[in-house]
């Protein structure tokens, strides 16, 4: 009896290993100090240019969403989903990222199939300057179906900890709703339940209001809104940044605010996209399940002094990043929807 | 149709919730800045002690070792497992543990269950000084069965780099061998297909040999090193380590070698656990399909220069740890058995 016998195919691993090596080297910076096979990833940050460097962190998958993936037979943007997603939640916090690891774990290691989950990882580092040093790639026949899998990341970042976010955040602040490209990574098992066991639609239909298959629409990458962000984070004009995932507006907006504040969000200040109107009809989901479960078509909330409000909307429209003004900070708590 | 309907309760999620912010709390120092549902992790490290601070990072999971964990309705041992595992990585570069972030998928989100898993990480990481600042909780019906799991972590230490390991390993340094408490984390496929597949044991078999039941003993957790040998990192008494995981003996000694230079170990060193031989004659496994899959009662291998050797021996002795002159490096290439 050997290792392949038991399911574990070490070459196969080895062939996997290679490609992997050779993505991640694709988003390597001068601050890797290591080659992806180590022990562990060596990475020196230029604390320099900190006065107080704090190291922020997050983990996060991507959730069901894999199931999209399998259905479509793409594998190759999943990963992007998961550093995007990263990104945003150490963006939150006010940090830039530094470096990444995934952790991907199959039912079968297929050579193929990694090398098309790490180069979405990989090609996302690369967008968003976050070098991949390590990761692990585990066969696990048994837990996972055979051509099934799961993925995690890993992210670390760096802020200044005076410039770190939320800061100040005051009733009369203003709240500015950035475009999603669709459920980013949460709600997919809601999603696929109304969509497909629902309506009976299936993955490759082709829907006028979607513009393109239901695979397609829900498949679409988790926006990162690092680029459009970052500058105004080091300028100080932001107070707070909510990332729309799992638990939706009353999930994640009250994490940003102090006690005694709320927030007021005006449901007529943007169009919720076709696919989550189509989820809500599909599935007969209530409303505030629908805002508690989906971004409905705002990806990240951010928190701006009235004073502020102008120059940052500027900012935006200058890089290309649409903004609703969809509310206000309020004393109170919670979300109300109006 | 809501989101508990689609097979995600968002209600037993907060209840876990409660439970791993409690435990993580647990493992806090003054070095972390936030609180546990934050969306990223603060940590700030004391940089000043180091003269050119390199972080070092490592992901893992403990594969199906969970596996086991199930037969055996004890699920608050492999997240002391995975943290082992990950401090260990880390230390094979030379670095002290920051701080853990953990990521645990289930079939069904079970507070009792999370509880119990996180429960293991945060004991490894308060023994270890490694708080957990960060994590994520994943309920995937359909990619986990309703009471299967998977659980991966990462970790973030600091090395200064003039410390960083390996370094100045020659021909003629000693190689000590640090005991494993079983198989660790790796091999488990080939373990379970032996003993249960193999020769019909159950996990709830007591053998003579092992002094306690077949599941207990695959159950053992993995050990980490760290008391053991950061000190004599710290003199600069250590020229290189390797953790023995996943590839054993030839997957992971040669990884820390210059080339040009291979490793020759005396077999006899040591007596191989009972474990590893009911495994070996239950599956038929050739010896050296042994020794690239499981430790083989070696769970650190350590590379000594000749001088430092005895003064080595010493300090792990004071620290009640066993050690066993292995075997030593050599010109040539990789891990010769003899």
């Amino acid at each position: 009896m050997d290792y392949r016998d038991a399911g574990v195919d070490i070459s196969a691993a080895d062939a996997a290993k290679d490609r992997i090596k050779r993505l991640a080297r694709g988003t390597f910076n001068p601050g890797v100090l290591s080659e992806i096979g180590s022990f562990g990833g060596l990475f020196r940050p230029d604390f320099a240019r900190y006065e107080e460097p704090v190291l922020v962190s997050s983990t996060d998958g991507v959730g069901t969403k894999i199931q999209v993936a399998r259905a479509m037979g793409i594998h190759d943007t999943v990963g992007y989903d998961l550093v995007a997603h990263c990104v945003n939640d150490i963006l939150v916090q006010g940090a830039s990222p530094l470096f990444f690891l995934d952790y991907l774990a199959l039912g079968r290691m297929d050579p193929d199939r990694v090398e098309a989950v790490v180069a979405g990882v990989a090609r996302a580092c690369q967008e968003f300057g976050c070098p991949l040093i390590g990761g692990e790639t585990a066969e696990m026949p048994g837990t996972y179906a055979d051509d099934d899998y799961d993925l995690a990341g890993f992210i670390v970042g760096v802020v200044d900890r005076r410039k770190a976010l939320p800061a100040g955040v005051a009733a009369g602040d203003a709240l500015l709703g950035l475009p999603s490209a669709g459920l980013h990574t949460n709600g997919y098992s809601l999603a696929r339940r109304a969509l497909f066991d629902g309506a009976g639609l299936s993955a490759d239909t082709v829907l006028p209001e979607l513009g393109t298959s239901v695979g397609a629409a829900l498949l679409a990458p988790h926006r990162s809104y690092l680029a459009a962000l970052e500058p105004l984070i080091e300028r100080g004009r932001i107070r707070a940044l909510a990332h729309l995932t799992g638990g939706g507006f009353p999930g994640n907006i009250p994490r940003v605010l102090p006690d005694g504040l709320g927030v007021r969000i005006r449901r007529s200040a943007w169009q919720v996209p076709a696919l989550f109107r189509l989820i809500q009809h599909s599935g007969a989901v209530a409303d505030d399940e629908m805002f508690r479960t989906f971004n409905m078509g705002i990806g990240m909330v951010v928190v701006v002094a009235p004073d502020d409000l102008h120059e940052v909307e500027h900012s935006l429209e200058r890089r290309g990043e649409t903004s609703f003004l969809i509310g206000s900070v309020v004393e109170g708590a919670g979300v109300i929807l109006e």
